[in-house]
């Protein structure tokens, strides 16, 4: 079993820095690179991508929602239609800058409340799952989610993440903040641990719950991501998970 | 001698609709199409890839200012690199579309300011024209300015244009205005008349100067454009010129 | 019993045109002008504003979602705060352009879906009408709704508007369509005497609900708003509840 | 002679923070704002006015240039009218802000490269100018600039500012780099009590040139800002013009 580490890069915007992305492309095997709708700018993107590539990390796109001030942290209704037409802008123009370093995209990842969004909704994750399909890269999601359902169904191979730095409900959903505490790291060691080694989550009101994990994300803007990520890749290194 | 008639499309914006792209996929070649940055979003951007395509046009991007209100005519002062980078994400967002119907990117025009800039700066004119030479696509601009020098030096095919809806300066400059105006019909035929046989232009000042012609742009929003549209495809017919 | 008409202007963005306001301008009492998150921009703003004065009408703020794509009708997840700041940013700016004119702001309306949402969320129809309330202007709203019960409890006038344009639920909800229809002028001022004489309206399921009315509203990108207008104007003579 | 030391704040956008408005509020006699088309979001200029003010720091206006990628530091081509109307629509803003805390407006200091512009093109400073003068406000700028005489020509009120934090060219004219650097904090202090006592400055090619001061201003992006704002505080407490 092998198990990535990833975490979200370039969600800097234009002179606004954001996020430990220096120090965390030597400890991630995968980037989701924002693509310009919730963070990230044209020249940004583009050094994002150097740096990743220059690193030896793999580099996915990281679609949000048109909404720069609220950091695609604020949902907004979509028609499928519209959600995928957004997603296909931004990683196809994530891919022109791959395609200048004759890179690969790896992955689709939505942001935000956008990966809520797909995760709740089956219509909407059907029509912004297509887009992977269309570049055949898996998408990132959570496990046993509509977004899973609708890349079984169209054959899209998915990716279970599990996050040490966010809480769960009871019923394996997300509990995303607008803004990200940090998290102990003895918690997310633990976390990490319990998740590869028992396939068990807790949730924030106690309960135990199965979880499946092909990569763990550590989020670049929970304060002391950088700690964290270094003690998650320990732990997927003495499970051998490490990818 | 085979000259193709090109125009801009899709610039509008969400609700706010734009031009005579309807009528104008029956009557030209291909396509310059608005990829979000001086208009177009990206649902109007699908539904314009969708349309050119199905009506025969190639489609070509159309890459402008970061600027929406200004609709990209409104010069800023960029770094080449930054410049090369607003291309590149625009040129890719419009690709992705395209990759979706399975088809091929034609060209690259930049929009408005851009296209001016590049025909005067000779380090702007190779950076975004670089991104073309990615993509092994044409650029199309004006004959004899610093884009097509660019061209020239990177080997990147350049496809010179003519205006006949646009007024010149006498060394070959293009007059862009905010808004356009109607240009009368017999005006612009015998425009495209002269440039075609005489490979002749004819400056808002009066003099004449010697013009190459390999595409003759109509502006998808001069008021008149569909009769300037169907007037200029029947001289490229008398002349021999019809793609 | 006074009754005025109202519409909104100003929803042109840039180069793109929108809407009637040149011919309504004549027919209305009061214009709720755009404020720039759903459309509108600065030289815009400034043009409707000594537009709408010079016609002798009213200036009320219409502040919108911050979604110039979406023209303000997605929804979108806010918290009340942060709708408040959306909406006293976009009325401060446009009192900048009235007190140039040395006019008074006569009203804010919010528009689109922040309209149905302040009159479904009664902490953000309090928030929103507080900004109402430092004005000391009244606010345009639904009748019965939580956006005229935040009014009461705050003290800030209600005007409670009436749409012959759009359709309405049996609870008294408005159905807002993300592009509008037209509207046949006999429906439009069939509804507008039975509200303004029997105080009854029809919900597009059929039954009839109690209606009161302060105003009524006429879309100005309903494609016929300009005969609706005059249609209405002479039913509120005729009833004699013009303004 | 008093002499204010003056600081922009509000310069974050959404989740992205920026300078050291916390520490420096503490330091300035009055804040410069920035009122959302370089930077600041309606959410983070309530919270900058509300800080500003509960620390006894006036408030003035510091409207941009529309383009929050480049923040305001990427020179456009805009008509004066337009440029007249960007700054309205943001002062007004910014006092719809002030109006609910009872506070008054202090100044309006444009931003970045309009700045540069207003100090260099007349028909431009007079236009942005007569903004201030419908407020009854002062207007900040570069001393014996096109911005100045505008100011002059009006009747507005000038204040003349001194960078110790930037470079100058000998004619007077600051040269606005896209990032700052920190300045050496001996040097800003030296520039300070130079130009405070002798009124003299030096411009980066050596020749000194005479420089009249009315504020001191502290970029708050300066990396070193607090520093320097303490050092310049502590220069003007000591040559006796602290405000």
């Amino acid at each position: 079993m092998m198990v990535s580490l990833n975490s979200d890069m370039g969600e800097a915007f234009g002179i606004h820095s954001f996020g430990n992305d220096d120090a965390l492309v030597a400890l991630i095997d995968t980037a989701n690179v924002a693509c310009g709708f919730h963070a990230g700018d044209p020249t940004g993107i583009r050094e994002t991508v150097e740096k990743a590539l220059a690193g030896g990390v793999t580099v996915g796109a990281h679609p949000g929602l048109p909404d720069l001030v609220g950091f695609g942290r604020r949902e907004m209704k979509l028609f499928p239609d519209e959600a995928a037409d957004i997603v296909r802008y931004q990683v196809g123009a994530l891919v022109g800058f791959l395609k200048a370093q004759g890179a690969q995209l790896d992955h689709i990842k939505p942001h935000g409340s956008l990966y809520g969004m797909a995760a709740r909704d089956a219509e909407l994750a059907e029509a912004i799952t297509a887009v992977a399909g269309d570049y055949g890269v898996p998408v990132f999601g959570i496990p046993n989610s509509e977004h899973e359902k609708a890349a079984n169904k169209l054959g899209v191979p998915f990716v279970a993440e599990f996050y040490v730095d966010l809480k769960y409900t009871a019923d394996g959903g997300l509990i995303v903040a607008r803004r990200p505490h940090a998290t102990p790291v003895d918690e997310a060691i633990e976390r990490a641990r319990r998740a590869l080694t028992d396939g068990i989550a807790t949730a924030v009101t106690g309960e135990e719950f199965p979880i499946r994990v092909d990569s763990i994300c550590v989020h670049s803007d929970t304060p002391n991501a950088v700690e964290i990520a270094t003690a998650v890749r320990a732990v997927l290194s003495s499970v051998g998970a490490a990818a």
